[in-house]
C-alpha cells in the first residue's frame, strides 16, 4: 500500500498543507560548506598537486601525473564506436532534435540609429570557454551530457571542457559516447568540489572556464555556489518534480507511470497529480498500487511518493491552473483534451508537456527542448537552460556630435542632482564641443 | 602628485601586475555573514515585528505600526511635483530614452510545428512581482531607480515594489520623484538586510517578491546572495570600473575627466587608460594633475586612482584589444577614430562607448542602455540588466500521435540505457497507442 498524500483545495488547511508539501531547503550544512571551502582553497593554492590528492582520496584512483587526468578525444570516439547500434542511433536522433530546437534560441546582435545619427544596440557574443560537470557513478546520464553540451556548441562557445569523476577508475561508455557526439572539446576524469574549483580557477592542467554548468551532488552544488562570481553557473538544482493536470480522460496507467518516472530519480523527487475528477484520482491510485510492484526501482518510487507525492482534488480547471501557478513546477503535464486553450494561462513552469501523448519522458530525452529546468518553484523567475545561457550581451552606444550635445545637457543636470560633478563635467566637455 | 600606476605590455612582469591590479575579492567576512543570517532568520520568524525592531536600530526611526513603513503613491507624486523643473525635465527625457531602448530587448514567445504536427517552442512570461532595492543616504541615486524600474515595467512585471531606507527619517525627493515617473507600484521605507529578507520571504506588510534587483552595501549584497534560490537576484556588483582605449587624438582633458567620473564613485572604483601613444599617456597624466585640484570629490578620486587606477602603454591597437578582452571591463570607452571597425573584436564588456563624443556619463544617465552592468570581469559571462531579466521562459512540447510514436522509441532506448525504466515505460505507453 503506497501512502501517497490526498489533498483537496476545499480543505480548510489546504494552503499550509500545500506549503509543507512543497517546502525544500537547499542550504548545505556547515560541515559541507567547510569541506568545500577547504577544497577550493587547496586547489587555488596548490593546483594540480591538490587535484591529484583529492582524486586519490575521493575516487580511489592515482594517476602518475596530472596529464593522465585527461580523457583523450580518441577515447571518446572509441566509446562512440563501441556502444550498441540502437543506442548510437538513439543518441544521433536526440542530438539532431536538441540541436534543431536550440538553433531557435540563439540571440542575435541588434542596433538602431536615431535621426541625429546616434547608434544604440547590443552586441551578442558567446562565452570563450565553458565547463560541463557530469556526475559519475549511478547518476551518470548521457542525456545530461547532450542537454548541457549542445546549447553551448550552438552558442559558439570557443572551448567546452567536460569533467566526469571515475570512482575506482570506472568509466561510463555511454557518457563518453555522448560527449563525443555532442562536440565536447576536452574531457578530464575529475569530479567533486575539486573539479568545480579547478574549472573556476584553473590549474596547470585544467583550463579555467567562464561558466560551469551541469548537475552534481551536494558537494558539487555547494562548490558551484561558492565560485559563483568568479565564474558563472547555471543554477542550483533541487530535487526533480512533475505536476500532472488531468481532466480524467487519460488512461490512469499512463498517468501513474508518469508520476513514477519522476519518483524513480531519487527519494526526494516530487510527483503531484491535480484533477477535478475525484473518481479519476481513485483510478490513478489503483494503477499506482497495481503497477508499483512491477517497477525495477519500486523502493525509490515508493519512498518518493510517500514522502513528497500527492493526489490533489481541485474544484475545476480554473482551480487547477491557480494551484499549478502556485506550485510553479519544473515539469508540467497538461493531460487534457485541448491544452492549447489553456497553456497561455500558465504563468510559471520550466517545461509544459501538452496533451495526452506528450509524456515528460519524451522531453527528457529527445523531443528537443532542454531537460535542465528550474526546480523548487524557481520557475517563478528562471528559465530552462538554453543557448542564451552561453551567450552574453554588451550594450553599444555611439553618440553623434549632435546627439552628444543633446544628451550631455540631461546627463549634466542629473549628475549634479546626484552630486557627481566629474560625471557632469565629462558630459559638459562633449556638449561644449558640439 | 597623483600616484597612478604606469604599466606597459612590454614589461616582463606585465601579466602579474595586471592580475594584481584587477584582483577583487567580493567575499564577505564571517561577521557580516553571521549578522545577515541572523537578520534573515528573525524576519522569517517574526515578520513585521522584527522589521520594526531593525528599522529602529539601524535607521533610528520608530514608526508606530508597520503600515507606516509604506510610502503612499501620493507621497511619490508629491515629490515629482516639487523637484526643480530642470530635474523633472531631465528625468522625463531619461525615462523616454531608457524605455525606448528597453522595448528593443523584450523577448517574445515562439513556436514551430514539425511535419507530423508536433509543436515545439518557448512561452515567455513576465515575473509576477519584483523588488527594487534603493540605497539610502549619500548613495541614493535617482538614475538607479530609473535603470532598475523601467526594464521591469517594460517586461510587464505585475507589481514592482521599491524599498529605500530612511536613515533618521530622511527621504531623498529625487529618488521618490524617479520612483513616481518610473512606475513603481508600492514603496516602503525600509533598508539593509532586513529589507532584502522581507522582500524574499514576505511579512504581514511587505509582499514577497520573485526577484530582487538593485545595488546596496555589503550587508545588502550578502543578504541578496543568501536569499538567492528563494528568489532571483540581479547580480552581486563589485566596485565600478572604466577602461578607456584611446588612439591619442582625443583631448586629454576629456579622457582625464572620464577617468575621474569613475573614480569619484568610491575609493575602490577602477579607472584604466590604454594607449599605444606614450606621449598621450603623459598628456593625460598632466591633465590629471592640473584638473584634480578643481574637483569637488578630489579626495575620493585621488584615493581611487592611487589604489586601483593605471595608465597602460600597449604596443598597438591589436595589443589594446587583447588587453581589453582580458580586463573584460564594466564600461569600455573606445575613444578612437573609427570605433565601428573594431567593436566586433571586443568579446567581453558590459557596455561599449564608441567614439570621442560618447562619454560614459551619457550612458550612465540617459543614452538609453542600462547602467547596471557586470563588474569585476563578470562580463565574460554576464550581461547588462535588461527587460530579459524580468521575463522567463517555459518550454512547450506537444507531441502529435505520430510524433509520440517516433519519439517514444528513442526515449525508451536512452532511458533503458540509463536504467530508468519508469521513464521507458511511460514513453512506451504513448508509442504503443499510436
Amino acid at each position: 500500500m503506497t501512502d501517497i498524500q490526498r489533498l483537496s483545495t476545499l480543505d480548510a488547511d489546504f494552503q499550509p498543507r500545500l506549503a509543507a508539501l512543497l517546502a525544500w531547503d537547499s542550504v548545505s550544512d556547515d560541515l559541507v560548506q567547510q569541506t568545500v571551502a577547504e577544497i577550493i582553497r587547496a586547489i587555488r593554492a596548490r593546483g594540480d598537486a591538490a587535484l591529484l590528492d583529492y582524486t586519490a582520496r575521493f575516487d580511489r584512483w592515482t594517476p602518475a601525473t596530472a596529464t593522465e587526468l585527461e580523457l583523450p578525444r580518441a577515447r571518446l570516439a572509441q566509446a562512440w564506436q563501441t556502444i550498441p547500434t540502437d543506442q548510437r542511433e538513439a543518441l544521433e536522433l536526440a542530438v539532431a532534435r536538441i540541436r534543431a530546437y536550440a538553433e531557435h534560441q540563439k540571440l542575435e546582435s541588434w542596433s538602431y540609429r536615431e535621426p541625429d545619427g546616434t547608434l544604440l544596440g547590443q552586441q551578442v557574443t558567446p562565452l570563450d570557454r565553458a565547463g560541463l560537470y557530469v556526475p559519475g557513478g549511478k547518476a551518470a546520464y548521457p542525456s545530461s551530457v547532450l542537454m548541457n553540451a549542445i546549447p553551448a556548441k550552438v552558442a559558439g562557445v570557443g572551448e567546452l571542457i567536460m569533467v566526469v569523476p571515475t570512482p575506482d577508475g570506472e568509466l561510463n561508455e555511454l557518457v563518453l559516447a555522448a560527449a563525443h557526439i555532442a562536440g565536447v572539446d576536452r574531457a578530464f576524469a575529475i569530479g567533486g568540489a575539486q573539479a568545480v574549483a579547478a574549472l573556476a580557477y584553473g590549474t596547470e592542467t585544467i583550463p579555467g572556464v567562464d561558466k560551469i554548468v551541469g548537475p552534481g551532488n551536494i558537494y558539487v552544488a555547494t562548490a558551484k555556489r561558492a565560485v559563483y562570481g568568479q565564474v558563472g553557473i547555471d543554477m542550483i538544482a533541487g530535487p526533480s518534480e512533475i505536476l500532472v493536470v488531468c481532466d480524467g480522460a487519460t488512461d490512469p496507467d499512463w498517468i501513474a507511470m508518469d508520476l513514477f518516472s519522476q519518483a524513480e530519480h531519487d527519494e526526494d523527487a516530487q510527483s503531484i497529480l491535480l484533477s477535478w475528477d475525484g473518481g479519476f484520482l481513485e483510478r490513478v491510485a489503483a494503477s499506482i498500487e497495481r503497477l508499483l510492484p512491477t517497477m525495477e526501482r519500486r523502493t525509490i518510487i515508493a519512498a518518493a511518493l510517500g514522502a513528497r507525492g500527492a493526489l490533489i482534488q481541485v474544484r475545476d480547471l480554473d482551480d487547477a491552473i491557480t494551484v499549478a501557478n502556485v506550485i510553479a513546477p519544473e515539469h508540467l503535464e497538461l493531460s487534457v483534451a485541448d491544452p492549447e486553450a489553456i497553456v497561455g494561462r500558465i504563468r510559471h513552469a520550466g517545461a509544459i508537456f501538452m496533451g495526452r501523448y506528450t509524456a515528460e519522458a519524451l522531453g527528457d530525452y529527445c523531443a528537443g527542448p532542454n531537460h535542465v529546468l528550474p526546480t523548487s518553484r524557481t520557475a517563478r523567475f528562471s528559465s530552462p537552460l538554453g543557448v542564451y545561457d552561453f551567450q552574453k550581451r554588451s550594450s553599444l552606444i555611439m553618440a553623434s556630435r549632435a546627439g552628444a550635445a543633446e544628451l550631455s545637457r540631461t546627463a549634466s543636470v542629473l549628475a549634479r542632482g546626484e552630486g557627481l560633478t566629474a560625471h557632469a563635467r565629462s558630459a559638459d566637455y562633449r556638449g561644449e564641443a558640439s
